[in-house]
């Protein structure tokens, strides 16, 4: 068996987010349903990790091994592309090592989240909407505060069954791009809706509703009743998915 | 009656164009319907031109007459974008002279054409594909000589009502950005189908099948049957419409 890595991108709108589940399509699914008829055989997915419904990704990295070890990368990716649906789209397919691992490999995942100031109709599907204007200083004040913590349990959601709530974050900062206001996020792993909640809870303190050390004390807490509201899913990309070196060499980045 | 201009944006895709007709939903009667609703009184929206089905305008701007001298502008962007569609953003109002005319005052229009080079979730109703990759020196060079001639009949739509089709070309530029072609184009005024004809002629001339010196040909012949098959409407959106220094005071450019 070969194993591939395959980079992909999809607008999470209409699916039940990346992995497989009973209640409805999800991303996962339709790939494999694509690259098991592009390979004449059934191939299974394994993706980088979870996204919830609604949430994009303009970068996602997954694997799958194939009893075929010459696939035509060029033709198999044009024939991806045009199989699939028009809000999932192939970047690249190439050969990794037997035990390569998508999601156990990846070293760093990078999200975005985009909140507009006025109504935008070319961004509805892909920002939260927020007229009012948050103080952005004290958010990133307040953001800078996350490289202090490793045990995110405040704004995990709760009931999901992760061994530890430990994550690194090593970036997070908001930047005012004049209609739009963008927070970018990256740690060695996130939890279950960890960045609509640490968004959420951010835009508290830009609204004075809480201050920064009423932030860190939510971060102690441990307790997700503690974190501001989730905000929606459909601001929130998945950006780019960091690997070693010798798994990188077929990503393409923007 | 107190004359106003309207600025506005709308993603196209789901209009047949700005200008009310009896075959499908159309821009100007939506504004027309939310206007009239919160003015509490029949307003006719006056714009500064045509956009083809399928078009987009992240810049539009029209004018109205209302009975009400002092509208609070505030009030009504708010309510209309309540009322209006996602598809459709108010970004002000606010009062001109009786004699100011979106149309007939308006000194330039911007419109610039995108085309991804490869699958892209999240443009995909905000771009043509095209897989090839085009000269784009080539095609720069034979958009400079758009300002050499001044009667664009060979870019324009059959059986139109124009008095002249003459047309002031001061920009015309493509620009590569990475994944993205953009084509900026600027006149005094623009001939129906003038862009999506100029762009499919120009990309004839990135693909090597015919030379400047034709492109030049086909100008002179004035005769639409002569120039290139003309681009899908998606990816044309207007972007800025140039007004005398009085009457932009009220108009927000990103």
């Amino acid at each position: 068996m070969q194993r591939y890595f395959i980079q992909l991108s999809y607008d999470g709108t209409a699916y039940h987010g990346w992995q497989i589940q009973p209640n409805g399509i999800t991303v996962q699914e339709t790939v494999e349903k694509a690259l098991s008829i592009v390979a004449r055989e059934t191939v299974a997915v394994t993706g980088a990790g979870r996204t919830d419904a609604g949430v994009h990704a303009s970068f996602y990295v997954a694997h799958f091994d194939t009893g075929n070890e010459n696939l035509d990368n060029e033709k198999i990716i044009h024939n991806l592309n045009s199989l699939l649906p028009h809000d999932i789209a192939i970047q690249n397919v190439y050969k990794v090592n037997p035990d390569a691992h998508s999601r156990f490999d990846a070293l760093s995942r990078t999200y975005k989240y985009y909140v507009i100031k006025s109504k935008d109709p070319f961004t509805r599907q892909y920002a939260a909407k927020e007229v009012r204007i948050p103080d952005l200083a004290k958010m990133n004040e307040a953001a800078l505060k996350l490289f202090n913590y490793e045990d995110f349990t405040s704004f995990s959601k709760l009931g999901t069954d992760v061994k530890t709530n430990n994550c690194k974050v090593d970036l997070a900062e908001w930047i005012d791009e004049g209609n739009r206001l963008v927070f970018t996020i990256r740690a060695d792993r996130f939890l279950r809706n960890m960045v609509r909640a640490i968004v959420g809870t951010l835009l508290e303190v830009g609204f004075g509703k809480i201050t920064i050390e009423e932030f860190c004390k939510i971060i102690e807490a441990k307790d997700r009743c503690a974190a501001g509201a989730s905000v929606p899913a459909k601001g929130l990309f998945l950006m780019d998915i960091g690997y070693p070196e010798e798994l990188s060499k077929g990503l393409i980045r923007p």
